[in-house]
């Protein structure tokens, strides 16, 4: 009765505040809510374990396939709310990507025989470990249509690279990366012939090839290197997925592979998933990749398209690969967090196998084999290796670690339930039902050598009728399921939008640190300074024959230049940095019919090149909500006909015209509006402000700002001292503007400072 | 007390339970969990009346703008879990928009002077009406930076139609709906000269204009026509929103504007948004638009590109178009459930103005104005039509309404808040803070003649720290409240992870009647029967000199035919029919380097064509994890390199050969599985599953897999008869699979009847 006298004071005092609405204002009571909405008492409790209130953060994120969308999703444990989709191989206007020229060229590494690819089927995301674990640094997955892998910073969540795979048509079985991530492993999926070009069905056999890509990380670059990656060739087996081995293991990967019938289907002979699941064993494939690295360096490659491939027949020589007969169809193949054992599910057997590190290094020490592959590959013993295998139920496919010693998670596919289980003991201790179908499934750093447990997430592949419905194409649905207590617990069912995830990764929020903004005139896909960084004053229009390229910049709340006049014809490329410096202060640009979309983050410059090939008048404007002038942050281009000599706009055609009346309005708002803009300004500066993070870039935008106020000034006293109230007018009023904007920044900075409990300097 | 001890002995039980863990096997207490998660009591109450338990639905579906994504979102109220992204301008690959020959047509109707436009600036949905309230059948939304309106028929949740604006070069007053829908209203945003052309900025006040387009739906087609459609042409001030008018103001509509000045920024003067609010007022546009819908079926339009434009000239004097003064830089234009009012926020006044129809009405009625403007438009005097004007806070913009009679809620960007009003009485009656700076918001049905009140979606445009950060670029931020009660009261915050939406509507989930599946062949774009529906069993594959088609087919786990053999440079059309019948039995579909990714729902028929250019070996396969075999779900497309001559693949070549005991082996399997299919036949046949419209289609897919299994018995029957044991083995593996498609379906059938109570037939 201990625990029930301590709860019970809590929840009288939630029922009573409940009642009166003391707190909220809200004067409904928890049990009228839960009556009203139909929630059990385990409801609730999943509701408080999920909940994430205003302003607070999750716990994990998780980084899922974006699958077919080609893109990379990103969502928050628990929380299970999508963050962002981060655009990989598919072009998506949101975030520029495609639409300027610095991820146009990221694309064009991915183009497949010089075509352009504008999808991927990512399947596998992998986080860059170092020693085994997660350290937040980058993040890299797979193309399995177009075998691709992309590189993504972590820094600022961007894609910064893609490279193709140069000798296979078809892949699975990546990215895994090795526990400092040296490597990003790639395997093939459907046999072709290496490197391309037509062989004839019958020569499948013979000719068909499969291939373990080894792709070199620089780290210090956060580049792949093709030129010191390589690929050991394998048989046309359908090689699936992979892992690296770690501690125990730490040197050898593993691939599994279906198909090892080699069956091939056609015209009036059963399809493949006949042929292709009717003996009882497939073959694993164990790869020592530390010697085939070592054998490459040695030169003992060949070259297929310029990549450095380890024929079959070298591998099998020195010692490099070893088959273990398992499961007929597996999925899943993964290396337990000490790196002791390999799991692998074959989806049509209810086992799961435990294959022992030790036991396979003793039967290749003694030479055990039980004979070889068609194509000289000894074979180990499956019994000879095993640990254990353990009834889980129908359909087992992956498997992910608990922070718990020897508690393992596996999904069941046609049972559509996750198991979890003892792989030390070899004992079932626990099912959870899940709807529906289940693939891939993922625990806190569940492929790392240090699990975090806590959550398990299902990778659900149907979700039928679990959501309101949208038509024929549904939704996927992720799961969450807390695994902290001794029974697994549902808390969440979520609907995953566009793009079917295939697997994901879940990573403690704590290893991320992102920057909020670039370097001044930074090209976020290189990292470097872009040659087209603009400074604000330095804006020009530079024309050469029929080429134009234009330096603007963007600030709240206009674009410099406002008015671009090309000649019908000419190539224009537009450069565009971001002056602001403040947190989530992007400005977007769009021109009206010219496909021009980009997302110009705060310091970013980026470029975009089009041919202006009509006549006419084509606004453009920032596409954020980024200030109240947000709809004023406009301009115009104008493409001239050929020929046509331009007109100089004279200013007499604005029909408002200003008088000194009007100046002196503006005159005293702005002064007025001065008294309160330093009243903001003391409060900061005499505020412990620059402890303060978020406040500092805030700070600096509102002096520049305020700056820029005080030149427009000057120009409106100019122009007042000649008795031109046009122009004095229109510049006062652009001083209020900018006096606006340093207002708004500073009233933000001054609400964060009012509630982060800032101090008064000196007290 | 009373209401006290209704709720203690609930929560009484559920500390005991949690305590005891009896219901949900989870230890931990509800103050565990608060007290771990640093939940408040007003967090658990906001959690329990947004949590959606596993397998319930929302109450409400929002249909947001996906910003420059050009796509819209799908999302449910109270749960905010995002259900889908519809593509709308933007190609997206998993629902395969823009990779199928049917979706190429749909995003070519948007072409814009020849030109692809890959992306639209995606800002109002509006759901179809009728008598002014949602019917659930349509929703149409407007592309601000590439003029245009897309056409989403909520069968189906697809995108039918695009129409290009034949004489804007910019928008935002669009899409809203008049309250039959018999029109969608698209308005200018920055002026242009109409239809095109190149005309200089000194000619900006001659030449520039801006229009009001009303875009004729015809809902038996569900399909706008262009050439029933008008636009009446307004001055070249910058128009921004409008609303149609409803009872009361039926037959009008209101749009309003900023940049009334006419200002034009350019090398040397202050930018736009300098002269483009320096003015005190701007001017609400208030139209007759069924006087123009007769003058224009009148012949009183001229024509610009073919397209019906009502000259400015005719507008005034046949009293179709009159101004009234409004606080200047306004952005929201609404008009109040009953029709009697329009209110309208300047965005750069404190003000909310509420203008009355009825003296409108009276005012035009009795000719009494205050002048005209530059283009001859009559003005009718701000005070003469005001209702009344309520100081609500910084930054108003736009308004919506409540169940509750007079009740309104306004938006304050500058302030970062909702105003909660009364637009009678002109009172100010409650506000919440939001984060950060509030665009639009949106209240249940609250644009139309019957609000539902209940929720309101606060449409934030920055996000800054509310997430876990993801770099430079953040999600946007929705955020949820609660107006039920005398308070408003937060509920949730909910990043949006790819866009900014700009405006939402939120419509009863109960309205919404989508279907399932397509009937067999149907072209979901048009509608209609496809010409290249293919049944099982008529597979083909027809060449025509260089042009080869395909005739194919998708069911678990097959593609038929599963190689395609073609000659290099052969121009290859895909034309594939999902035979699935039941829900969310999606196939997709790639190949290996082609750029060909189809997302293929049951009953579909989809085409694809592309230019088979390489030779090569190119796997294709499903995209979408359907089945358990799924991976097998595989085929080749072999291209031959010009002139060479087929070769026929002999089986021989298959290294795995099958002999009698493994056909033996696989028969008896087979006979034990099909006692566990007709116990599963039994159960079902012997319930009411005819009445669950969920189980009546898998029931009809099962029985399809079951014919299957018949089929492939008799090949294989055959063969052994024949001793061709090969063939034998292998059909009678392919026998087993039908089997196993049978039993995955069947057990999915009887366990939703199980679930939802199926009684015994005749019992």
């Amino acid at each position: 009765m201990k625990s029930y006298r301590r709860v019970l004071p809590l929840l009288t005092a939630i029922v009573l505040s409940a009642l009166t609405g003391t707190q909220s204002g809200v004067a409904q009571t928890l049990q009228d809510v839960m009556k009203e909405r139909g929630l059990t008492e385990k409801d609730l409790l999943a509701a408080a374990k999920t909940y994430v209130p205003t302003g607070k953060r999750d716990d994990y994120l998780v980084f899922a396939s974006g699958g077919q969308s080609g893109q990379v999703i990103v969502y928050g444990i628990p929380s299970m709310r999508i963050l962002k989709y981060i655009g990989v191989f598919t072009p998506e206007p949101w975030q520029g990507y495609g639409f300027d020229n610095e991820s146009k060229a990221v694309l064009a590494q991915g183009k497949i025989d010089g075509k352009d690819i504008t999808f991927g089927d990512t399947h596998h995301p992998a986080l860059s470990e170092t020693n085994g674990n997660y350290d937040g640094e980058y993040l890299f997955i797979n193309d399995k249509n177009n075998p691709r892998i992309a590189v993504i910073d972590l820094k600022d969540f961007e894609t910064k690279q893609i490279v193709v795979n140069p000798i296979l048509r078809s892949e699975h079985g990546g990215a895994f990366v090795s526990p400092n991530t040296d490597y990003v492993m790639e395997s093939s999926q459907y046999p072709a012939p290496l490197g391309g070009g037509y062989v004839p069905l019958d020569k499948f056999n013979d000719s068909y090839r499969g291939a373990i890509t080894y792709w070199k990380f620089n780290r210090q670059k956060g580049r792949i290197e093709p030129e010191n990656s390589f690929a050991v060739e394998v048989p046309p087996y359908s090689q699936d997925l992979s892992d690296f081995g770690k501690l125990d293991s730490d040197g050898f990967s593993f691939t599994n592979s279906f198909c090892s019938e080699r069956y091939v289907g056609g015209p009036g002979r059963p399809p493949f998933e006949a042929g292709c699941s009717a003996s009882d064993t497939d073959f694993l494939h164990v790869v020592n990749w530390r010697k085939a690295e070592e054998l490459v360096k040695a030169g003992k490659a060949k070259q297929i398209n310029g990549f450095n491939v380890l024929p079959m027949e070298v591998a099998v020589a020195e010692g490099v690969i070893f088959l273990i007969p398992e499961p007929k169809s597996p999925h899943g193949v993964d290396v337990t967090p000490d790196g002791k054992y390999v799991v692998v599910s074959g989806k049509l057997d209810t086992h799961t196998s435990v294959f022992s590190i030790e036991k396979i290094k003793a039967a290749i020490q003694a030479g055990k084999f039980t004979g070889k592959d068609s194509y000289g590959i000894p074979i180990i013993g499956m019994q000879d290796t095993l640990h254990t295998q353990v009834a889980l139920g129908l359909g087992p496919l992956h498997t992910q670690f608990d922070a718990k010693k020897c508690i393992a998670y596996t999904s069941l596919y046609v049972d559509s339930q996750v198991a979890r289980w003892d792989y030390c003991e070899g004992k079932l201790l626990d099912k959870i039902p899940i709807h529906y179908n289940i693939g891939h499934l993922m625990t806190m750093h569940g492929d790392t050598v240090a699990p975090e447990g806590k959550y398990l997430v299902a990778l659900n592949k149907l979700t039928i009728d679990r959501f309101n419905p949208v038509g024929p194409l549904h939704p996927q649905n992720h799961q969450l399921i807390d695994i902290s207590g001794d029974k697994m617990a549902l808390l969440y069912d979520m609907p995953l939008p566009l793009g079917e995830p295939h697997y994901a990764v879940g990573i403690n929020a704590k290893l991320l640190k992102p920057i909020i903004s670039y370097k001044l005139g930074t090209n976020s896909r290189t990292g470097s300074e872009s040659p087209f960084k603009t400074r604000p004053g330095s804006e020009k229009i530079v024309k050469d024959g029929n080429r134009v390229e234009v330096f603007g910049t963007l600030i709240r709340s206009h674009i410099t230049p406002d008015i671009i006049e090309v000649e019908e014809g000419d190539e224009v490329t537009l450069h565009l940095t971001n002056l602001e410096r403040a947190e989530d202060e992007t400005h977007g640009f769009a021109i009206s019919g010219q496909n021009i979309q980009l997302s110009v983050e705060p310091g970013k410059t980026v470029s975009a090149t089009f041919v202006a090939d009509r006549a006419g008048v084509y606004p453009y404007y920032c596409t954020e909500f980024c200030s109240a002038l947000h709809l004023e942050m406009e301009g115009y281009l104008m493409v001239r006909p050929k020929g046509l000599q331009p007109v100089s706009m004279t200013e007499s055609k604005t029909v408002t015209t200003f008088t000194k009346v009007d100046y002196d309005r503006q005159y005293q708002k702005n002064v007025d509006t001065q008294k309160v803009i330093d009243e903001v300004v003391a409060f900061i500066t005499t505020r412990n402000y620059k402890d303060f993070s978020a406040v500092v870039p805030q700070v600096e935008d509102a002096t520049d700002q305020l700056n820029f106020a005080n030149d427009a000034k000057s120009k409106a006293e100019d122009y007042a001292a000649k008795g031109d109230w046009q122009n004095a007018a229109l510049w006062a009023n652009q001083w209020w503007q900018y006096q606006v904007k340093a207002a708004d920044i500073g009233m933000r900075a001054k609400g964060y400072l009012e509630q982060h409990g800032a101090k008064e300097v000196g007290k």
